[in-house]
C-alpha cells in the first residue's frame, strides 16, 4: 500500500452564500486547494455531500463540479454518508491514491443549505436517521440530541454548567480562524441563558444551518516529495470506517459510540499511536453531548467523564486535548457534507504550524473524525506532519 | 496495487417488490452474494444507490444496510454517480481491496423505484441532469434521449427499423433470464407499434421504472486463490472512471460519448486490450440510442454505424460483439443505482460459464460500462476469466 500525503488544502468561509451557486462555492474551494498543492493536474474528485439531492435538487455533483472546475474528463463520484459524508469522500481518495489507480486527486466537501426552507432542511437532516423507526415519528437531529443530553445528565450527573465548556471553548477558537461562521467569543452565561431547540440541548448546543466547500489534494508520499511544495506535506496515518445501528434506541448503549469507539481503535492501531500522542482533535461536535461522548469514545475521558474533562480546562488550546481548535462544528459552521474536509483541513493548518493565534504548539499528530446520523457511521483519519 | 477478483455474486429478481422495504431487497442481495463466495465475514459494504434520499427519504444507506444485513461495525458508505451509482460503488470496492486497506469487501447496488408517484419517480430521475440548465425547464430523461434519437436519425440516415434491433435482441435474451423483470421476446413489429413517450422514444426504446438488487463480493487475487470457492473466480483487469459536461448542449459533441470513449480507453489500456478481445459488452442501454452510440464511443462501430451493427445482428448472443446478453437494462430491467451492479454480476455469470440458455462459448473476457445522466458520467470495468 503506498502511503498517502495532502499537499494542498482549500476552504471557503463558512456561512450564508446568497449570491453563489452550488458549483460556485465548490469551484473556490477546489481552486484554493490546487493553487495551494501547485500541481498542473489531478486524475479524481470525490465528493463529499449529504443534502444535494433533497435541498439543491441536483444528484451527479461529481461530474457537474469536476466539469465547472475546469476538470472535465477526470474521475469523479459523490460520497455519502449523512454527516459523515465529508470525511467519506477523504476515505474514497486515500483509497484512490492507496491503491495505485490514481495518483493525484482533490477531495471536495460540500454543502449548501440556506437555498431551502429551515423546515424542509430539517427534513432532509433527519435523511441520516432511520426513516422507518425515527424520521418517519418526526424525531429530528436535535431531538435525537436532546434525549441522549437528557439520559447523559441523569446517568452521570452532568450539569448544564459543565457542558458550557464546549460552545464557550468552540466560540473562543472560532472567533480567530477567518473561514469560521461564527467569530465571537460566548460567555458561560450567554450560553445558560440561550433559548432551547429541544430541552435541555439550546441554541449553542448546536450546530448552525450554513453553506461551505473545503477541498484538499492527495497525492503519494512518494509523489509528495518530489514536488516544490510552498508548505509541508501532511502525512495520512490512520484511516478507518465503522458503523453502528442507525437507530439510536436499537444500539448496544445509546450513550456509548460504538462506531467511533471501533473506527478509532482502528485508525490508533493503523498509525500505531495512543490517544495521548495526539496533540489535536477536530471532533464531531454539532451538538455538546456527541462531542463528550466522542471524548469518551476514543479514550481521552472515561465513560460518562467528557464533560468533566472538558470543563476542567482539558479541551482548550493549551490543555490536555485541544478541541475545535478553528472553532468546530458550532462556530466555525456545520454545512453537512462539507464538515469532515473542514476537519481535515484545520488539522493539517495545525500539523503545518499555519493556525495563527489558535496554533497548538509543536503539534505533530493530530486527529479528525466526523459522524453521520448521531453515531450511524464515524470516520477516523489521523493525520502527521514530517 | 493488489489485483482484485469476484468471488461471489447476488441479485434480485427485477421487479416491483412491494412487499419488500428497501433494507429488505439490499439484504437479500448481500446474503446471497456471501453465501455464494462461502466466506466467513467481509470488511466493507460499498453502496451504489441515486434515488433513495428523493423516493425513500433515506440517506446513510451504507450503515443502515450493513447494519440489517448482520454486519453492523464493518465499514460502509454509499456511491453515487447518477445513474452509474453502481458501478461507482464497484469502483470504490475495486480502490479498498487493490490498495489493502480492506481484505474482503461488498459491494451492494440498489433501487426502489415502486414506492413513489410515477412523477415523482421522473422528477427524481432528472437529479442526474443538469439543475440549472436542463431539469429546471422541464427536460426528463426521456425528452433527452428523444432530442439524441431524433439527431442521430437525421445527421446518420437511422432508421426505427434498425433501431429495433436493439429492443428485440434484449427482450430476446431476457427472457431465460431468471431475474429479468420482462421474460417474453418481442417482435420487430411490436415495436414499431409501441406508443410514444417522446417521439421518437417509444415505450421499447427505453429501460422500465423498477426495483432490485445485486451484490458482489471481491477480494484480492491472492486470498481468492486460497479459497475453497464453488464458483471460479473472475478477475478485475481494467476499472475507469470518466466525465463529460453533465448538460448534453455542453458537450463537445452531442452524438459522441465522450465519457465512455475515455473510460473504455482507459480500462482498454489497464487490461492490456483492444475491443477485438471482448467476447460480451453489457452496455448502458436505458434507451436506444445510448446503446448505438455506446458501441460507437467504446470502438465497436464507427461513428454513426452502431444502429447498422445492431440491425445486421451484430450484437446477437453469436453476433460480433453480444450486448446485453441477459436482457439488459430493458428487459432485465433498470433500477438505476443498482444497473451498475447487476451487469458485473450478469459478465461474472458469463465468464464462469453459468449464463445457461445465454451462454457465450468460451466467453473469457466480458466489459461492463454503466452510464449516468446520459453519459455525463461512464464507468468501465473489464473482466476476465482464469
Amino acid at each position: 500500500m503506498r502511503q498517502v500525503s495532502i499537499v494542498g488544502i482549500g476552504q471557503v468561509q463558512v456561512g450564508e452564500h446568497w449570491d453563489l451557486t452550488l458549483r460556485q462555492i465548490g469551484y473556490q474551494a477546489i481552486k484554493s486547494a490546487i493553487e495551494d498543492a501547485g500541481v498542473e493536474s489531478v486524475d479524481a474528485v470525490y465528493v463529499g455531500n449529504m443534502l444535494s439531492e433533497s435541498l439543491n435538487r441536483q444528484a451527479h455533483l461529481g461530474a457537474l463540479i469536476a466539469d465547472f472546475s475546469g476538470l472535465r474528463g477526470v474521475e469523479a463520484i459523490r460520497v455519502e454518508a449523512a454527516d459523515a459524508s465529508g470525511a467519506a469522500a477523504f476515505r474514497a481518495g486515500v483509497m484512490a491514491v492507496a491503491s495505485g489507480l490514481c495518483d493525484t486527486v482533490v477531495v471536495l466537501g460540500i454543502e449548501k443549505m440556506t437555498d431551502a426552507l429551515p423546515a424542509e432542511t430539517q427534513a432532509a437532516l433527519a435523511l441520516g436517521e432511520d426513516r422507518e423507526y425515527e424520521a418517519n415519528h418526526g424525531v429530528t437531529q436535535a431531538s435525537l440530541a436532546a434525549l441522549l443530553m437528557q439520559r447523559y445528565m441523569f446517568e452521570f450527573g452532568a450539569t448544564l454548567e459543565q457542558f458550557a465548556a464546549f460552545p464557550v471553548t468552540a466560540h473562543k477558537n472560532g472567533a480567530w480562524n477567518p473561514f469560521a461562521m461564527f467569530r465571537r467569543a460566548i460567555k458561560p452565561e450567554t450560553y445558560l441563558r440561550a433559548g432551547p431547540l429541544a430541552e435541555p440541548v439550546n441554541l449553542f448546543d448546536s450546530a448552525p444551518i450554513c453553506d461551505g466547500a473545503a477541498a484538499v489534494v492527495l497525492t503519494s508520499r512518494e509523489n509528495a516529495a518530489k514536488l516544490a511544495l510552498n508548505h509541508p506535506a501532511v502525512h495520512v496515518i490512520g484511516s478507518a470506517v465503522a458503523t453502528d445501528a442507525v437507530a439510536i434506541h436499537d444500539r448496544e448503549d445509546p450513550l456509548f459510540l460504538e462506531a467511533a469507539y471501533l473506527s478509532s481503535q482502528r485508525a490508533y492501531l493503523q498509525a500505531g499511536v495512543t490517544p495521548d500522542d495526539i496533540d489535536l482533535f477536530e471532533l464531531h461536535d454539532s451538538f455538546s453531548v456527541l462531542a463528550a461522548m466522542s471524548l469518551e469514545a476514543c479514550g481521552f475521558a472515561n465513560k460518562g467523564e467528557g464533560v468533566k474533562l472538558a470543563s476542567e480546562g482539558g479541551i482548550e488550546l493549551g490543555g490536555r486535548i485541544p478541541i475545535s481548535t478553528m472553532g468546530g462544528l458550532k462556530a466555525r459552521g456545520n454545512p453537512v457534507g462539507a464538515t469532515g474536509v473542514y476537519q481535515i483541513v484545520e488539522v493539517a493548518l495545525q500539523l503545518r504550524g499555519e493556525a495563527g493565534e489558535n496554533q497548538i504548539q509543536d503539534a505533530r499528530i493530530g486527529m479528525a473524525q466526523n459522524l453521520g446520523g448521531s453515531g450511524g457511521t464515524a470516520i477516523t483519519h489521523i493525520l502527521a506532519r514530517e
